[in-house]
């Protein structure tokens, strides 16, 4: 029987990707080695990064103008680089506080120079995506997170300026289309659509670099990476292999358009589900509602102990949501099969059967 | 036939690990999920980082005064870190400078302060251990990499001083018995004989911490890290796995005296040869002669056809020299059996017999 994995982050990744990251183990490339015991100046480790840099570019189109690096540290090491690279010392940023997240990237911003959130949806516990904000035009930049994990709600778009817009995607990059040439800087964590947590995706626009004027680490400055093609220093090569995997199946299951209308018919599915099944109320504004990560709560505790049960019975896994939401919380990525939605869909349909 | 794994790093991981990690891919813990999409907060995940913290503590014997965390970024990242911790505004370090790697963690250092090489072997391309140097009492740090990869050459043995000393251990630590307690600070790149890349090992004086007065940030500060145990954002799931793992082997084998041995098994064996050999030459000072990789060249470069040839039927991978060296490197780290190492002696052996 099939384990349905909610889990929003670590998360599933498509079946094929574990068997063959599996083998890769054993013996990559026929070379009689494993692929985390060979050099990663090896050709065969090199073609891998390359391999990944080449779909990142093809899956989301990325312009010319931008490049594409892979480093470490997660979504929290570029809340620090983002300020370091972009914030310079008599300028200010401007950030979308959507989230706990958000507020993390604010907070670092702040400790080198001057930032602030121009829109905050924290009193209402992040359930919205504030709107008809305006971003000052002399900012160094704006700052915003597409998808808010935590309390299911994502941008539906992004706001046009001419101020460089900065993205924190780590929760929905590749699970729908995006225009690139928008933003100056994407950041995303892998751990959700991309691969295995210990891979930090960038894409920035090589032209907006080099402003900030502050003297910057060298392993903070994006420049280096850039410069030696993600391989500074030794990659998390693991992390990076199973990820350029993970593209692979993407562009095989015909890309981000392909994989976004999947999105949506999932989300749908379950959105109509909790709509629709007097036991339950979404978290989330609708409008906002994320693809990615779908809060709900039992509109009445007492039902608890019975749904609990039922999903456990159906080999249901992770949906219990962040202990800053409470309910729960079924995370949708690319890799989750329409039939895992269904399979919660069942048991909610099951509890009210039984109470309602 | 087995291929013998010289690599310089990623390098060789015993293969009973690979074996498991492979396993481990697929399902984990009889979980039916793969290890790499649960949460980093489920209890199996959990269960995995502090048994990896505990052998750590268990293997080298590290005292209470010390904190064990899992970070990312490598030792590159470790370079700054080690000076926004440690280095205050007014204060500054002495670093000994034994190679490419020192002479990058002590770039990092004079980014942001007063830092000095107090002893340097680059002149004579760093292939001996500077001896004999004195560390200012009123320095904030004292800085050394104990092993040099692109060289081969291994400290012996560390300063006695009243000032902080801290210590890049990458390619060594595990290798042989330290005395945790002579030391602030120790960081390793878990890459060599602790896992695959992508993990950073930190071993910190928790009273060392807080006194360099700057800012810094949230990421790069270790507090962060021991507070919130390795977890304040999502660790680097596998290579912690796969580096618990590979620690859990270590101590079945005996632990660190035990591999010590068997490393000064190998060591002699192919020093030994070396030395021997007529058509070799060793390239480091031998009281200085790292146990982990070994450096050595042709004494006649017309035979390199020859010995690149024996080698390569002999399934030997990974022993080209550093470009900034040469010749040959033999890399022995722990997961090394002692065949391997006798098979390139066989083939030092036999080039001897073709032409001596």
């Amino acid at each position: 029987m099939k384990t349905h994995n909610f889990s929003a982050g670590p998360c599933i990744l498509p079946g094929q990707v574990f068997e063959e990251a599996s083998k890769a183990l054993l013996d990559f490339d026929n070379l009689g080695l494993s692929v985390i015991e060979i050099s990663h100046r090896s050709k065969n480790f090199v073609a891998v990064m390359e391999e990944a840099v080449a779909l990142v570019k093809e899956l989301l189109n990325v312009p010319d103008t931008h490049e594409v690096i892979f480093l470490q540290g997660g979504a929290s090491l570029q809340f620090a680089m983002v300020a370091y690279n972009y914030l310079t010392e008599t300028g200010k940023a401007q950030y979308l506080d959507t989230g706990a997240w958000a507020s993390k990237a604010l907070k670092e911003a702040k400790g080198l120079g001057t930032a602030e959130a121009i829109a905050s949806s924290k009193e209402a516990n992040y359930n919205f995506i504030p709107k008809g904000y305006s971003i000052d035009p002399s900012a160094d930049y704006f700052h915003c997170t597409s998808n808010n994990t935590i309390y299911g709600t994502q941008m539906k778009s992004f706001p046009e300026t001419d101020v460089p817009v900065i993205c924190d995607m780590s929760s929905d990059i590749f699970s729908r289309p995006v225009d690139v040439s928008k933003f100056d800087l994407i950041y995303a964590g892998a751990q959700k659509n991309l691969g295995p947590a210990g891979a930090t995706l960038v894409i920035v626009r090589k032209d907006s670099l080099g402003k900030s004027g502050r003297y910057i680490p060298t392993m903070l400055k994006y420049t280096t990476h850039i410069e030696k093609e993600s391989m500074f220093n030794t990659p998390p090569v693991f992390s990076v292999y199973v990820s350029m995997l993970t593209l692979r199946w993407l562009k095989e299951m015909g890309g981000v358009e392909a994989i976004a209308a999947r999105n949506q018919a999932k989300a749908d599915l379950l959105y109509g589900e909790i709509d629709r099944n007097p036991l339950f109320v979404g978290t989330a504004a609708t409008e906002d509602r994320s693809n990615m990560n779908a809060c709900f709560l039992l509109n009445d505790e007492a039902h608890k102990e019975a749904f609990d049960a039922l999903w456990k019975e159906a080999k249901i896994n992770g949906i219990n949501g962040h202990r800053s939401v409470g309910g729960y919380r079924a995370s949708m990525y690319n890799a989750m099969d329409l039939d895992s939605v269904q399979a919660l869909v069942d048991c909610m349909k099951e509890l009210e059967k039984q109470y309602a």
